[in-house]
């Protein structure tokens, strides 16, 4: 099922998304993720896509994320596979929604799109193996990690370049039936595909990674993974539109506008 | 004034500390720093240090920190002064308070202290001007930015290394009153010096450095920033104690443990 969080006449709310349809629910998007029986939550208000406004699924504590991941990305950059996932964290402040405005900060002057795939946790998780990680997925979201790729390059460290605000669009859902080890992923600006792969050329895939980083740090209920990004990375412009889709979740489209 | 979060019989509390008294206050540690009449918070209770469990002094919904930042570290390392701050993440799970434990992760075989200045923002800033910061800043307090150095070594990026959970001592409490510019900061290692220097070593002073991160990113009220470690940085082992001392402030104690 397709979990989203949505803002009806200045209330936030849940909502089950079917097609173009959206049931309320009277529970938050993380007990959503973490129900067996959805039913229980369901209201008789029924909206339109239109007629609300898609907020982030979830407000993660922190978004980790993983650099080089992808096999066909390792191969157009002409670098070896590492042999352990390298990670980053962007801050909760960077998060925005589906249709929301990445602001191009003044600081930079290459601003790149990085559509990925997201997992959203759904439990504390800690230590956990990765053949017990399932357990602790609630479900998958698209995430475009936006980077300031002068400043990434100037700064040799990572954070500064990933972490202004609105650098983590997430969104339009989140989906609970999904399997993440075969699923195409794109992006296109302005229309045109600039990133073509399947999840299935991860390099470390979505159990090894909520092994790996929870054995580092604790992840709590609706943090998020970014688990890399395929081939294809570029800049966007001011004035641009960038669209992640991912087969089974949907399509996270947002605006470049000036800050 | 020095506020401190505590425990009492499973109970969070905020008090203002005078020497080894606490008074109980009827308000978060945050509404504390903010408030410019604390009198009218005080209650009639009163502890000693010694009864209570003392808390970290907020629950920051990040801590930014700064690489390189004291001139006579970057003496001893025969490093160029940085042009602008090199930013990292360290995030809410790594944090703990005075006289809690430090876990060795089992994936270290070198965990370093580094003690540092800890700068409490009061509320929300975001492109402040460092004429501005002060009106942003609600306190001051200890940290120990620790570190696996094997693994920053080994990853290039510092993530990881310093985002291990208990890997952000900070306290004993926030003193709302401090000249940051000109404050003796040292660390002991089961008694003995290793660190010691002055902050007005620092490359960047506190102001400069919540104008250049709030110009990158929101700030929230409780977030911290981590302002760099003086020379002499080096390795902790298990059973050792670790006391970051700030004149003004107090004195941050940790143990270091096996996991």
């Amino acid at each position: 099922m397709k979990i989203i969080g949505f803002l009806k006449d200045d209330h936030k709310k849940t909502g089950l998304l079917k097609g173009n349809n959206i049931t309320e629910l009277s529970c938050s998007t993380i007990e959503a993720i973490n129900s067996r029986n959805i039913g229980k939550f369901q209201k008789d208000t029924n909206y339109e896509v239109e007629e609300v406004n898609i907020l982030p699924p979830v407000s993660p504590s922190k978004i980790v994320c993983v650099g080089l991941n992808y096999r066909d990305h390792a191969a157009e950059l002409n670098m070896d596979l590492p042999e352990e996932p390298i990670i980053f964290i962007k801050p909760p402040t960077s998060v925005v929604g589906h249709l929301d405005d990445i602001i191009y900060p003044a600081s930079s002057s290459q601003v790149d799109f990085e559509g990925e795939l997201g997992i959203v946790l759904s439990k504390e998780a800690r230590n956990v193996k990765s053949e017990d990680a399932a357990d602790y997925i609630g479900g998958y979201t698209a995430l475009n990690d936006v980077t300031a790729r002068d400043l990434q390059r100037k700064d040799g460290q990572w954070t500064r370049a990933k972490s202004f605000d609105t650098f983590c669009p997430i969104g339009p859902c989140i989906e609970t039936d999904l399997d993440p080890m075969n699923q195409n992923i794109s992006l296109k600006l302005n229309g045109e595909f600039k990133q073509k792969s399947n999840t299935k050329n991860m390099i470390f895939n979505v159990y090894e990674l909520v092994e790996f980083i929870s054995n580092v740090m604790t992840l709590k209920p609706g943090d998020v993974i970014a688990t890399g990004t395929p081939p294809g990375v570029g800049p966007m412009n001011i004035g641009d539109t960038v669209e992640v889709a991912i087969e089974g979740i949907g399509i996270l489209k947002n605006f470049i506008k000036k800050g």
